[in-house]
């Protein structure tokens, strides 16, 4: 897949090229970001396939993967810019590399917006390449006619679960702790969920013609494991050790972000324990005591214990449907590596 | 194309619903975007199918032009947010919106941010929904497949042309007099000329089959009017009434926007005339009279007479490419039509 991309992206420079040398920032930008990656969404779409045992080359499937890769390159640049984040895979973000940029040459004008608008037309361009290399991927008209089908879902789903995500940090407060947890659960589904894992294994599966029972297992299978993946995450985001994750411990509490944990947290608080979770939540200068009164409050509301208790759930139901699911051994093999290697990290 | 436009925004309601009902607001503010706008580039791609004469219902190409004007909705909406513009075709920029959404809920967090993420996401829904309607547009997969080529064209390119002109914008007090004009010119001929009118016509001419020669002539046409098109623009921009335009007077001037018309004055300044650019071209405070001193200086160096002439050379290009082109007579008088309407405007 990494060839597919370098290919492609060479054809871009060269139409690039064409508008101005001066365009190859841009470029560099979404290269490098490209080169990191665990490219995890690309090996749910190739597994969806080949667990469909296809009678087909696998040069197109190949493409539509990459064409997920590039999309989630332009997710991840304007969703940091939306979060004004400073790096990503261990490199600065791209809306800071842009701001460099200006800054070093010494141009006129702000370097934030210069960084700001460099970043939103780069993210740009990867939506418009990942269509466009998902557009010419070596495919029969209907396999890519029903791969299109859920690639298109899964952009506008994706873009709705972020705007949920959004509105559910800005308004938690005021909406108060009913209904918090099913919230936060709701923008997991969308944002994480159907976007990471259950979308490309059904574009994977579509493609290859999986039938309407695969792909219902699939749904099913993707959704548990989305879920369990995405909960984990949250939970080493405050509890895991920064030496393994490299995030700074508590960033996601300082930050105030409303995830299951939290939702889960603020239901069953005392008044005492609630008035911690106000008070500390979000605080932008959060300290290491502050971090560790907001777990205390995770631990003893029974909220961690809860989280656990849904991925331990949403694992079961996962590998249940994996060993019940008519499907290829290599990839039902491969998937329950998957399995394990997103629920059991610590990183 | 309304009734297209305003079907397809209806399927996308019902997938953005599934995700949840608070979605609502971002439909809303990519609807009331598309209820406005001249539909200038449908125009021109629906003229360069009929220029063709082709034998086939227009049920197809109609779509194409609408997913034409999604994108354009996508870049108006972006293009607010990197600028930080206030309103838009009469209302207030999709940012605007969002941020007032936020402020009048009484929600956490910065207004200002709610609106600019708001924003990101809308536009890049408008992204994927061109795209995929432009994928759904009910043509022959090779008609298709050549509008597809243009279309993709279009969008990296235009991308690239936007880069070029914040580059512009930053560096062209260091980059100096020299080259001001070639430069300025590359930004019009691809951030404006081949994606308002050439490509437009190509996307056009492509589905219908159009014979390479008439494709040839467009792209001669397009250029040329494009360019014609863009500087009338930015003459308007400066000496236009704001009774008529419906900008404010001097707002390019503050802005300090780096046309034609200004690379022309730059290049042909006196030393006195060069002070007067440096000192109050881009000022945020500029009054009225610093717009008349700047207007004095594009009129003395002669920069106003280079521009109207640069108009009525291109106007030639365009009319005599359009008189020998070998197409339909309807499309030979509705692109006249357009011509005229496009250079000839006071607002």
């Amino acid at each position: 897949m990494s060839e597919v991309l370098a290919d492609f992206l060479a054809d871009q420079s060269a139409v690039l090229q064409e508008v101005s040398e001066d365009c190859a920032p841009v470029l560099e930008a979404v290269s490098a970001l490209l080169r990191g990656g665990k490219r995890l969404r690309p090996a749910f779409c190739y597994w969806g396939w080949r667990g469909a045992d296809p009678d087909l080359p696998d040069e197109g499937v190949v493409a539509a993967a990459a064409a997920l890769e590039l999309f989630q390159a332009a997710a991840l640049i304007h969703d940091d810019v939306m979060d004004d984040s400073d790096t990503r895979r261990g490199q600065p973000a791209a809306h800071r590399r842009f701001e460099a940029l200006h800054r070093q040459a010494g141009w006129d004008g702000s370097s934030t917006r210069f960084g700001l608008a460099g970043a939103v037309l780069a993210g740009d361009l990867c939506l418009a390449w990942s269509d466009e290399l998902f557009s010419r991927a070596a495919l029969p008209a209907d396999a890519l006619a029903r791969g299109r089908r859920v690639f298109n879902v899964m952009r506008t789903q994706l873009m709705g679960g972020q705007y949920l995500d959004m509105l559910e940090q800005a308004s938690s407060t005021q909406r108060g702790a009913a209904g918090a947890v099913e919230r936060a659960r709701r923008v997991v589904t969308f944002k994480s969920a159907k976007y990471s894992i259950e979308h490309p294994l059904l574009l994977g599966g579509s493609i290859a013609g999986a039938p309407a029972g695969l792909l219902a297992d699939y749904s099913r299978f993707g959704l548990a494991l989305g879920e369990a993946f995405q909960l984990r995450d949250d939970v080493l985001g405050v509890f895991g050790d920064p030496a393994e994750t490299g995030k700074p411990a508590g960033d996601d509490l300082r930050e105030g972000k409303r995830t299951v944990l939290v939702g889960l947290a603020v239901q069953a608080a005392t008044p005492a324990q609630a008035g911690v979770l106000e008070r500390l939540l979000g605080a932008p200068d959060l300290d290491a005591d502050g971090v560790e009164a907001l777990r205390t409050v995770l631990v003893d509301t029974g909220a961690l214990d809860g989280v656990e208790a849904i991925i331990a759930q949403q694992v079961d139901v996962a590998c249940a449907t994996l060993e019940a699911a008519d499907l290829s051994a290599p990839a039902r093999a491969a998937l329950h590596e998957l399995v394990v290697a997103a629920t059991s990290r610590r990183s």
